[in-house]
């Protein structure tokens, strides 16, 4: 096996093993975090914990908390996605049922559904603190990461709070969007996970403030990645391919093709892209405009530039470690 | 003024100030934090700090940081009680309208309103944290008071999911309805803001595990007296006055004139009590009930008891303080 499955598999068993203390033998809890367990483990890249260790890494040797230390970012994975999941109304998640789906089905009953989800929400939300307090590490370590995870859970629920208050009538532009990236995107997939990863390993301020910068560039090459990929990817990425087609996604690649586009191409765009009601053959039309307009080409540089850039700072800041991701 | 009201304006002043350095110069946002403010400032007993601080003030001199350590307390209600709202569908919270029923306002939408509305408690959570994080206490009691908090959420979030998993059937007696307080009431309003103010003033494991045997009792009191004060109090003690009876609410009161009145009276609370449509006269006659059953006195003797208990444990272990709630 090689070393970045070995890891995704120790997280995996430590979130298993975490999620497992909190049992108790009242049936209707036991049953709850029996699907919050599951909810969380068929949730599969673990991108985000290795991010923590990887930084870790940086400053201190392995450490045996190390794996436990990066579990808050998957804990909070689930509380925000339970409670999105809510308000999108969304009933399937990483190729299962929606906690509140689940509830939902025991009773025929939406509002009981969505009131089990919101509590399976703020009880994960306590365990993502909880993981925190019960590491052994210093307490004066704890305090700082749980400010960064306060910190990060405000801009999450703000970024959330924008997403359901506009309608997606934005201004459409390459700006826009990586501007909507690196406020959305970064922050909770790279930018905290470094600069936690690097707290727990006890980094100066001013390596805290390198791996920041660092956070903004694979943050926002890896939303553009993710966005090509649920398009041009395997069918087992854990979203549902062309789900952003049909959903009308706002992402790089669609605004690119846009913008690049003949007139033709880009009326059949806008006509198809975000249909529900789109076609097989209309997707790989929509596919085939991706990659002749130079969108696909655009987007595979800016995202290989970035990611780049992001390991020219660290080598010429002397992080020469092998990352793990 | 006396020095209970001084105390209650300043933990106000705190709050508001506090909730006012989370505005941003971002419309939605401060809207939003604007409607949380109001939500948390019209609720009006302030209870809970205050046995913080009267905890606090066991161990240790008044400390100019001690009425900021107690607002935790009080977000965590603001947090567990917008939340509690979209569940219980209620429009009304603190004689104001509650976060979803603003938000639903301005779109008629019930979806947009309980999103709205999920979010901001989530908000609040992480305020909840961040309130403990900014004091200007040692990094090691924070540890302990945040692995408190976490104990606490649990608890109360468990005890949310129960109840609304459980319809209310379960069987009435007053041995249910005062584990019910034991497990419900007194946890939130009692043990846990005693135990934690006495963390704040550094107090010994054997003092916190006194400190939650006085809990136990002062939060069934508490229990008790709110209860006999929504039907025979004032009418602005923040909640709607005779609510419990329209609501049918299995309260100490109600379960005890049950099993103490005659068989004619009996038959007239199974049939008004809880009864949406229960008429003004109808209500005098069901508070006739719960005074000539003696259910209003065993209460009230109860509740006495178990404060003067209170008061003689901590009496008998030197703590002589004058308690200011």
């Amino acid at each position: 096996m090689d070393k970045l499955n070995k890891y995704k598999e120790l997280i995996n068993k430590e979130l298993e093993e975490y999620l497992n203390t909190k049992i108790s033998d009242n049936k209707i809890i036991s049953e709850l975090l029996g699907y919050i367990k599951d909810y969380t483990l068929r949730g599969g890249k673990r991108i985000r914990p290795l991010i923590v260790i990887n930084a870790y890494n940086c400053f201190k040797e392995e450490d045996k908390e190390l794996i436990k230390a990066s579990l808050f970012i998957e804990l909070i994975q689930t509380y925000l996605l339970i409670h999105d999941d809510i308000m999108d109304r969304d009933d399937l998640r990483r190729g299962g049922p929606t906690i509140h789906k689940i509830y939902f089905d025991i009773r025929k009953d939406v509002h009981f559904g969505n009131s089990m989800a919101i509590l399976a929400g703020d009880l994960v939300c306590s365990f993502v603190y909880d993981s925190i307090i019960k590491l052994n590490f210093n307490d004066n370590i704890k305090v700082k990461v749980i400010n960064e995870i306060n910190k990060l859970l405000e801009k999450e629920i703000y970024g959330q709070i924008f997403d359901i208050f506009y309608d997606s009538g934005f201004n459409l532009n390459e700006k826009n969007i990586l501007n909507m990236y690196s406020l959305k995107t970064a922050p909770y997939t790279s930018i905290f996970p470094l600069r936690i990863g690097a707290i727990f390993g006890e980094a100066s301020e001013k390596d805290l403030k390198l791996f920041e910068d660092i956070g903004l560039k694979i943050g926002i090459a890896f939303q553009i990645k993710d966005d090509m990929l649920s398009i041009f990817g395997e069918e087992d990425i854990g979203k549902k391919l062309y789900n952003d087609i049909i959903e009308g996604k706002k992402t790089l690649i669609f605004i690119k093709a846009l913008e690049l586009s003949n007139h033709e191409d880009k009326e059949f765009l806008k006509e198809k892209y975000g249909n529900k009601l789109v076609m097989e053959d209309e997707i790989n039309k929509i596919k085939k405009i991706f990659i002749e307009s130079g969108s696909l080409d655009y987007c595979n540089k800016l995202s290989n530039n970035l990611l780049n850039e992001s390991k020219e700072l660290l080598f010429k800041n002397n992080f020469k470690k092998e990352w793990k991701i």
